[in-house]
């Protein structure tokens, strides 16, 4: 089946304390985000990605599309206001026809430590139960703060699962639920699709597969790619 | 304040796949818990340890005591069958009178990346407050498994902390709560003093001091470590 990526690096990120937003940053010589669109562009040779990045990005944007040698299967898009607006202006921007079924993966471009591997588990798994959402156990103790702040209590990790991307859904489950206004509580694509009744279908994501937010993400990120024989990775110039 | 920390490594770990115990893996050349031991005995320079191993690894215990080269400051005591047993061993075993009035912190011997400025925070603040709780923000989406499992549903992660350690006490908070009896709802210590009716303390973690607990733990702190230039840290040999 037909396979989108929606890539998702509209923010303009200030926790790092950077002067460049947080997908621009350099890992190994390269910025986060080309390491995102470079396991994409390898995980399927027919898929087609459409990267979501603020506005005033999409130059910069263009230029690391080209440096991945692949810019004709990258299309470039405007960021919105909140994470679902991003998400909805990139579901637009998916050329051919709204009716052609196909497998949209929604993924933060952050995570660019995802692998290959978990790419074609989510799609394998979409395309049998019409979603994918990669999840991992929690480590940690975890406690819920009450609604007032303050107090907090205890939560049985067990029952907690960490929701990682690419979330994957069938066009015929995602493209309806944006079709919605927007709900504050939607705070991720599952939670879009399941306002509009979708089941989700939690899959094992990856321990590796992090968010890159603050400054010490990206010295685990170094340490991780530094590690890593990935036979996807091109080798640096 | 007279300072103990109670260091638990009572688990003979099998998730690492690996033929010893992740706290006895190697990182830069030294065992995990010497890491862990090392930051401790820096943090206060009248702090004593008492560290909680399997029974079967008291020997490789007092080998890396020795390695410390501060042996002396290092007791040495066997674990139980859950991390709530381990824990009552290790304060069973602090010298000195036990209505002494004193600090206790409780840590995770694999979290071996926490620093020495949270520990002293710790400190600090159990003294101010009687407890204090590192905790940091969940930076994934969050999701709450139904007890009977397969359902899930979204919990809004800005109320979602994660729990770390040092969980540090009064003695005179802690001490009392484990005289009660073992309840399966204790999965941490912080559990144990609220049941006792204490009010828990929460401070601001650190990203960096993560749980060992798989491969790709070993390979995010070697970058940790390679990274950080620690006055704390001895040269390695």
């Amino acid at each position: 089946m037909k396979k989108y990526a929606v890539i998702v690096a509209g923010g303009s990120g200030t926790r790092m304390g950077a002067a460049s937003p947080k997908q621009f940053l350099l890992l190994r010589g390269k910025p986060v985000i080309w390491h995102t669109l470079r396991v994409f562009l390898d995980a399927f040779e027919d898929l087609e990605i459409i990267l979501v990045l603020p506005e005033e990005y999409r130059e910069e944007g263009r230029t690391i599309a080209a440096s991945t040698g692949s810019a004709e299967r990258i299309r470039i898009t405007g960021g919105g206001a909140t994470r679902w607006h991003s998400v909805r202006n990139g579901l637009g921007a998916i050329p051919g026809p709204v009716e052609e079924p196909s497998v949209i993966f929604v993924h933060d471009g952050v995570r660019c430590l995802v692998r290959t591997a978990l790419i074609r588990l989510c799609y394998d798994e979409a395309v049998r139960c019409g979603s994918a959402i990669p999840v991992v156990d929690c480590p940690d103790s975890v406690r819920l703060m009450a609604a007032g702040g303050g107090l907090s209590e205890p939560v049985d990790r067990r029952r907690v699962k960490l929701v990682q991307t690419p979330q994957t859904f069938l066009s015929t489950m995602i493209r309806p639920a944006y079709g919605m206004d927007y709900q504050e509580r939607f705070t991720d694509e599952a939670t879009v699709v399941e306002a509009m009744g979708g089941k989700l279908h939690l899959v094992e994501g990856e321990r590796g597969n992090i968010k890159i937010t603050t400054p010490f993400d990206m010295i685990l990120a170094e340490g991780v790619l530094a590690a890593r024989p990935d036979p996807t990775r091109r080798p640096l110039p």
